[in-house]
């Protein structure tokens, strides 16, 4: 790297290691009332949206974790239709639910109001579907959101959280997961990101013991590649609240006339299949 | 960083981005006849071998690549018996190849003899085959190995090069592939390492091409994470000689009998899902 280039780097701690996009120009930053935002122009990458110091998304791979949290939960839900995500201030997971026409109601519960005027100015893709009539977008915290929520109301909620440090953690409890499922009707499915399978195994290992301590009746875990958050593979865990996960409904993935880029039936399917290291608790080859 | 700690770092100039590993101490640097070698301890990672610049492989990841290459092309054969290994010189391809029993000769040919006596050194894990008296290693030229090997010889052909840079880039043309193609036998297959989907997509289009152009009856990819490697994601090509590919020999994969920490038998038909914008290549958000 030479003196003249301009880097963003995310380092990892968890890791020892750092990746980093190279930028052509800082488009924004702020300090909002709950965290520093800040807004790149990068080579290839697209725009980068970094909050607190970690990427939160590029234009250029965004699409593999959105949709990755998005099409899977709905198309194994028999039928969705009121949908709550928590976090999301980027609104890429809001974009991708409301492209199921049988989606009544999306709920965005996002504290930070600013992380979605800058997605609006900045990621304008992401946001094509803010003004659509069942999206409602509520700026406040959605831990007592859902405890709010009237019992049984939603059909589906998404935890599309930051990393679990600070305020976050709270999104990762059992208490929270428990509060959820009170929120959730019948067949109610819950997916919530959870991180790396390389170097958050135990995180994700919690994660299902928490849910099912919660009384969730069945958890899994689906795999997918994410470019730019540390290892470049990620997780989102499902579960469903009162009885055995239903089943893919396949046949309407393959009908879904919308467009998708990195989701299909197959990649839905694919998704689930179990690393070995993950089936069977081996070491991997540094622990 | 603070100026006391140590990083490598591997700048991709194809997508303006690098990926750093913090290490703790540089255990081996030479210049062999072809390429520079150098070895590191990392804090996370373990031991980290690196060829002119590029990370060739981590103790810790190597696993899912390694495995990657070579059992889904050896469950995919019905009956594998010789294998030839071109490039590989770290010996992790070897060492997979030979827990598959039906194997009865697997020659390693990588021109570099410095590299396999390095792996030997600071990746023993991966070398534990290398004096299994079915295995011979070669160093010589791959290209001409191929172009002198007896027609119809090997049942299975893996090249584990390098990217398509320099000298290596001979081991991504059609010819290389048409003379591969003669030393395969009846049902034989090819499968090559083909670099990132999110980075390198028309490279894979085009060896998809370049083999059938060579006389590859049909070819398909599989995908798979891999960490340490430009955008973490990455893919291998795979190519049957005169007729369609053979089916998937899924029973022996679940009957395995031997230990591998990311494939199974889940994990071979997930990998050859097709990512949407492979399948009916759609523009990526930023092209």
């Amino acid at each position: 790297m030479t003196s003249d280039e301009k880097w963003f780097t995310e380092k990892c701690d968890d890791s020892g290691s750092s990746f980093s996009l190279k930028v052509t120009q800082k488009l924004h930053e702020e300090q909002s009332a709950y965290q520093h935002i800040e807004v790149y122009a990068t080579e290839h990458f697209g725009h980068l949206l970094v909050l607190d110091g970690y990427i939160m998304l590029t234009a250029l791979d965004n699409f593999i974790y959105h949709e990755m949290m998005t099409h899977p939960v709905l198309f194994t839900h028999p039928d969705p239709r009121r949908v709550l995500i928590i976090g999301g201030g980027d609104c890429g997971c809001l974009h991708e639910v409301l492209k199921h026409p049988g989606v009544t109601q999306a709920d965005q519960v996002d504290i930070d109001e600013r992380v979605t005027r800058v997605a609006e100015e900045y990621f304008p893709e992401l946001c094509v579907s803010n003004d659509d009539a069942r999206a409602a977008l509520h700026f406040v915290d959605g831990i007592k959101w859902v405890e709010d929520a009237a019992p049984g109301y939603y059909d589906v909620i998404i935890i599309d959280s930051t990393d679990p440090i600070g305020q976050a953690a709270r999104l990762f409890s059992q208490e929270f997961y428990a509060s959820c499922r009170r929120a959730l009707g019948e067949n109610g499915l819950l997916v919530a990101q959870s991180e790396s399978p390389l170097l958050h195994r135990e995180l994700i290992e919690a994660m299902q013991d928490r849910m099912v301590s919660a009384g969730f009746a069945e958890v899994t875990t689906c795999y997918f590649p994410q470019p730019t958050y540390p290892s470049g593979w990620w997780t989102a865990t499902m579960a469903c609240n009162d009885r055995a996960l239903p089943g893919f409904r396949a046949q309407d993935a393959v009908d879904r006339g919308f467009t998708t880029r990195y989701y299909n039936e197959q990649i839905h399917r694919a998704a689930f299949a179990i690393p070995e290291f993950m089936n069977v608790s081996l070491d991997l080859p540094v622990d």
